[in-house]
C-alpha cells in the first residue's frame, strides 16, 4: 500500500505539518505549539486541502486546551472558545474546518469539571483523523468500483490526495485503488494555476506511488477530452451543498463543463464531513478570493506589466447537474440532487 | 491612436524584432541580416503570433535574397528557395507563414533576368506588413460593431494583439476599437498557459493603451461567465480551416465550449490570410506540440517532480459550430461553413 504520505502529524505532544509550499523540491515539517500558528499555518497554505485543514484544526484545539490547562485551570473553556473562532477564519470555503472545530467543541461540552482535556480533545482530533484515512480507503474502493476495466486514462484537477486528507487521498484514494486494480492505466493531472498543485503536490503523489502521470495546462484539457483520452474526470470537494452543488479549486466548474460537452464522467469525492446540508444550494457557500498578486508575480518574477489587475477567486461551484456522481464514505450518489443527498447523509 | 506597439521594424537593410520573450520587463529588438536566423527567431518564440510570424518571414526572403545578390547572381534563386523551405519549417500551425512565403515566392518569379530582386521583394514584404495593419483596423470596426453598446466586459485568450501582427491586432484591434467606441469598458485575459502570453504580453497590450485589464488564470474563466461578467469572448487565429473550424492558441476551444454553455459570444477575428481553403476541415489542421519542459519547468523552477511527464499541445480546434462569428477584412462571417466561408473568400 502506498499510504505513507503523511501531511499531518501528531508527535510528542506537538503538531508537524509538511510544508506543502517547499514541495516538491523539499519535504520539510514545520513544528507547532501554538494554536495560532496553526491558524496562520492554514491561512498561509503550509497544509491545504478540506480534511487536511479540518485535522489539522483539531490539533490546534488540542494545543488550545494543552496551553490554557498548563497555564491554570480556571476558565481555560474560554480561552479555547477563543481560539477555536481563531481557527474557524483561517479560511472560509473547506467546511471541514467548520466541521472539525465543532466535534472539537462537543468534546469540550462533555468534559467533566475534574477530568483532563486535553487527553479527552486528542483522542477526539485522533480519531477524526484515523476516520479521514479508514473513510478515504472505504471511497477508494467504492470509486474505483464505478471505473469501467480499460478505461485507460482520468483527468484529475488540482491535488485531493493524501496531501489534502489525513492520508491516501479522496479523488486520488479511487484513483490509487482504480490504478491498483488495473482499471485505469495513467493520470492526467491539470497543472493547477495559480498555485500549481496538480504540478506541485498530485504529480509528486503519483510518482512517489509509480502511477504514470502526465502534466497539462489547464487549456489542453479541452483538447484531451477532443482526443477521446480520458474517461473520467475524479475531483474531491471543499463543500458540498445540500443539493449536491460541489465548491471544489477554481477551474473545477470548467472542466466539469468540457467533460458533459465531451461524453465524459464527472466524479466528486469527499466525505461527509464536507457536506454542508445547512446550505441549500452552492450559491450561499463563501468563495475565497486571493490576492491577485498570486497571478501577476510566479515564482517572485513579475509576469504582468503594471497597472494590470488581476481576479484570483480560489474555489468555483459545479452545479449538481454537471457532476454525474459523488462519492461519500456513506455510499454512492448518481446524479446528485436534494432529495438523494438528505438519503444518503440519513443513512448508517 | 494606440498603434505604435511594432514587433517587426524593417530599417537599414536589417530586420528588427522585438524579443517577446523578455516582455514586459524589457523592451528589447533583436537585429537580423540572415533567414536562418529568422526562422531561429519563429521557433524560439522572439516573434509569435500568425501574421507577425508571416510577416517577419518575407522580411526573411528579402534577407536571403540579399545575401544571395552579395555573393554573386548566379543560381540566388536556388538559394532563396532552400532559404524559404528552411522558413517555412519553423513552426508548424499557423499557416499565415505559408501564405507569405508563397506571395514572396509568387514575385520572386516575376523577376525578370537583369532586374533587382532584393527591392522587388522588399516592396511586396512591406505590402504584406502594411496591408496587414490596415486589415486590422479594418477588421477592428468590423468586429467592435458586432459589440453592443454596454455590453460591460470581454474575455480574451492569449495574445492576438500588436505584438502578434504587424500592428494594432486582430482580437485586440476588435477590443481596441470597442473601447474607444466606448461599447465596452474592460478586458479579461486569460494568462494563457504556459506561456503566458495573456500576463506577459496581452496585459502589457492593453495597459499600454490604458483600456483597463484584469487577469486571470484560465480556470476562472467559467466562473467569470458563470457570474455574468463578460458579453463576447474575442480571439484570434492561427489557421481556419475551409468549413470555419479555428485553430488557436491551446484553451481556446475549452473558452469556446464554456461560452456556448454560458451564452456567451464567440467572436474569431483573423485576415484571409490565415484562412487556408486547402483544408476541408480543422482535422486536417498540423498542432505544434512543442516540449513538456515549459510545464515541468516555471521560471528556472522545476514545479514538477522527476518521473512526471507532460503534454503540452501549444494549439487546439475549436469546430466552427462553436464559433458565433469570424471576422476578417473581407467581412464578417456569421454561424461560419464551408458555403459561407467560400463566399467570403471569393468577395471583393
Amino acid at each position: 500500500m502506498y499510504d505513507t504520505i503523511r501531511p499531518v502529524i501528531w508527535k510528542d505532544g506537538a503538531l508537524q505539518l509538511l510544508d506543502q509550499r517547499l514541495l516538491p523540491q523539499r519535504e520539510e515539517y514545520m513544528l507547532y505549539h501554538q494554536p495560532e500558528a496553526v491558524a496562520t499555518a492554514i491561512r498561509e497554505m503550509v497544509v491545504r486541502g478540506a480534511p487536511a485543514i479540518g485535522i489539522s484544526a483539531a490539533y490546534g484545539v488540542v494545543l488550545s486546551a494543552k496551553r490554557a490547562v498548563e497555564q491554570g485551570r480556571n476558565h481555560w473553556r474560554l480561552q479555547v472558545e477563543e481560539d477555536i473562532c481563531h481557527l474557524a477564519q483561517a479560511r472560509p470555503t473547506a467546511v471541514n474546518l467548520n466541521w472539525a472545530l465543532a466535534e472539537m467543541g462537543r468534546v469540550m461540552a462533555e468534559v467533566e469539571a475534574d477530568s483532563d482535556p486535553v487527553s479527552l480533545l486528542l483522542q477526539r482530533a485522533q480519531q477524526i483523523h484515523e476516520d479521514d484515512i479508514a473513510n478515504n480507503h472505504l471511497m477508494g474502493r467504492m470509486g474505483a468500483a464505478l471505473i469501467a476495466r480499460g478505461s485507460g486514462a482520468v483527468l484529475t484537477h488540482c491535488n485531493a490526495g493524501a496531501l489534502a486528507t489525513g492520508g491516501y487521498g479522496t479523488a486520488l484514494g479511487v484513483i490509487r485503488s482504480a490504478y491498483a486494480e488495473q482499471r485505469i492505466e495513467r493520470v492526467f493531472a491539470d497543472e493547477t494555476r495559480p498555485w500549481l498543485q496538480g504540478a506541485r503536490l498530485t504529480a509528486w503523489e503519483l510518482v512517489h506511488d509509480r502511477i504514470p502521470v502526465t502534466l497539462i495546462a489547464e487549456g489542453a484539457a479541452a483538447r484531451l477530452m477532443q482526443q477521446g483520452e480520458v474517461s473520467w474526470v475524479v475531483v474531491g470537494s471543499d463543500r458540498i451543498a445540500a443539493n449536491g452543488d460541489v465548491a471544489n479549486k477554481i477551474g473545477t466548474c470548467g472542466v466539469a463543463i468540457l467533460a458533459r460537452h465531451y461524453g465524459v464522467k464527472m466524479m466528486v469525492v469527499a466525505p461527509t464531513s464536507t457536506v454542508d446540508m445547512a446550505l441549500t444550494s452552492g450559491d450561499e457557500i463563501p468563495i475565497e478570493e486571493r490576492s491577485g498578486e498570486e497571478l501577476l508575480n510566479s515564482f517572485g518574477t513579475r509576469v504582468a506589466a503594471k497597472g494590470c489587475q488581476a481576479w484570483n477567486p480560489v474555489f468555483d461551484i459545479t452545479p449538481a447537474s454537471l457532476v454525474d456522481v459523488i462519492v461519500t464514505e456513506r455510499g454512492v450518489v448518481e446524479a446528485p440532487n436534494a432529495e438523494k443527498m438528505a438519503a444518503m447523509m440519513a443513512s448508517n
